[in-house]
């Protein structure tokens, strides 16, 4: 497969087309954002190592039964995946609080939750990405409610299998963001990345932050905590 | 029944014991606030005005089979009604975008949504009532899924009664909030007020606001709206 026309450039990655007409080459940039766009840097390094944590976490999820658009990566900052229709709904997942909810509800960060929820938010730059609920998918017909559905069984599927692929390696999973997708068929399909930058990632003992939130507040070298992510799960 | 005890004292109403254990004196004030208390004024004539509109909608409510706190208007600015263990949650019913949600999904103030939405938010000053989901409502164990249920079909059963009793009178119900409690028997109840303070009412012709945002938005003179809602729904 080769790099065709660039399709998209978002903050993060570029999307390019192949002589597959439904697939597309997914090139992971070294750019690191945050709030919206309005914190910018770049960092080498940053892009293989999310090419490289995204892809061994849509095969370990593969493996688990959890299809994805995830095709396979191609070199270092490239991989291959199902182009889809994205639905645009980001979709949080929540087993312990910390950022936006612990501002929300007024509970401290690090606080267990009873039992993990799922936040949707609209995925629209201008309005800032605003938290909405099923009633708000509805009446923008973002989705429809069999679609919602889906979306939501698969988002407490995903990380059902992904708890304990962390927990395995000390890691605790404390929330992460999912996109979906319609594929050629119709079908609800998990897409985007799963990453430091998507996900909040803690060491079990320390509690020290390997994600974004270093880089969101100041808190260390971005690419020496995402290489303790990849080597844990059993990258390079 | 005479005005025992001070209990409460609200940016809106005072609640005061009478000698009933489960019955308190609800006293409305002339104050007028808005963004959370931010924006205060004093106005001749709004308490009774309101302790007048809330009862005669009680009333109406009650005639069309929706139980209340409501026991009776006891003078121009009180009236009686039964204690109960308020839900600390805001429940918004919507047909029409108007306010926070014209600004959260970026549709136009004025468009009708193809059927009623609801929204709960968690009534916390100091978190400044932060919109929340049920899952947040069962995290933080503000009511048992049962209650969110019957708060929910209780909020659109006072949407079909309320919207006709304004639409007979030219008047557009644009949204509204209600308050829910336990009564002493733990069910839940209906509470608080239903008046220009807490529901969006536009003229169904003009489109004259007739409601808090007069005040919110310095649109012209509070007593004279409020005046007509009274009027137009049968009181003096
Ligand atoms: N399989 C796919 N097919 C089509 N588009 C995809 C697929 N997977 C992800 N995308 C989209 O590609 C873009 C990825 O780029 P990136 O993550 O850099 O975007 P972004 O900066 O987060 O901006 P935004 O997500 O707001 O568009 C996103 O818009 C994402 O929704
Ligand atoms: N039947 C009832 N029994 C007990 N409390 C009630 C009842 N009906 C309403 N209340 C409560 O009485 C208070 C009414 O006062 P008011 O509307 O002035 O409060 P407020 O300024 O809106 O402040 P807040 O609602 O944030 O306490 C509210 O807290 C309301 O929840
Ligand atoms: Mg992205
Ligand atoms: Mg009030």
């Amino acid at each position: 497969m080769t790099k065709g026309q660039l399709l998209y450039e978002g903050k993060a990655k570029k999307l390019y087309t192949t002589e597959e007409p439904n697939v597309l080459l997914v090139e992971y940039k070294d750019s690191a954002t945050a709030f919206n766009g309005e914190k910018k840097e770049e960092i080498e390094g940053k892009g293989i190592l999310n090419n490289r944590i995204t892809s061994l976490i849509f095969e370990k999820l593969q493996g688990n039964g959890i299809a994805s658009h995830f095709v396979k990566q191609l070199s270092d900052t490239q991989q291959l995946v199902r182009k889809v229709d994205i639905i645009p709904i980001e979709v949080v997942v929540r087993n312990i609080v910390a950022g936006s909810l612990a501002k929300r509800i007024g509970l401290e960060e690090g606080t267990p939750l009873k039992r993990p929820i799922v936040e949707f938010y609209y995925k629209d730059d201008e309005l800032g990405d605003p938290f909405i609920t099923t009633e708000h998918i509805d009446i923008l017909e973002l989705a429809t409610s069999a679609e919602v559905s889906a979306i939501y069984e698969k988002a407490l599927a995903i990380n059902k299998v992904l708890q304990p692929i962390f927990a395995d390696v000390n890691v605790t999973l404390i929330d992460f963001k999912l996109e979906f997708g319609r594929d050629a068929d119709g079908h609800v399909l998990l897409a985007d990345e799963i990453s430091p930058d998507t996900c909040r990632l803690w060491d079990a003992t320390t509690k020290q932050k390997l994600d974004k939130d270093v880089f969101r507040r100041d808190l260390g070298n971005l690419t020496e905590v995402y290489t303790i992510i990849l080597s844990r799960l059993g990258g390079k």
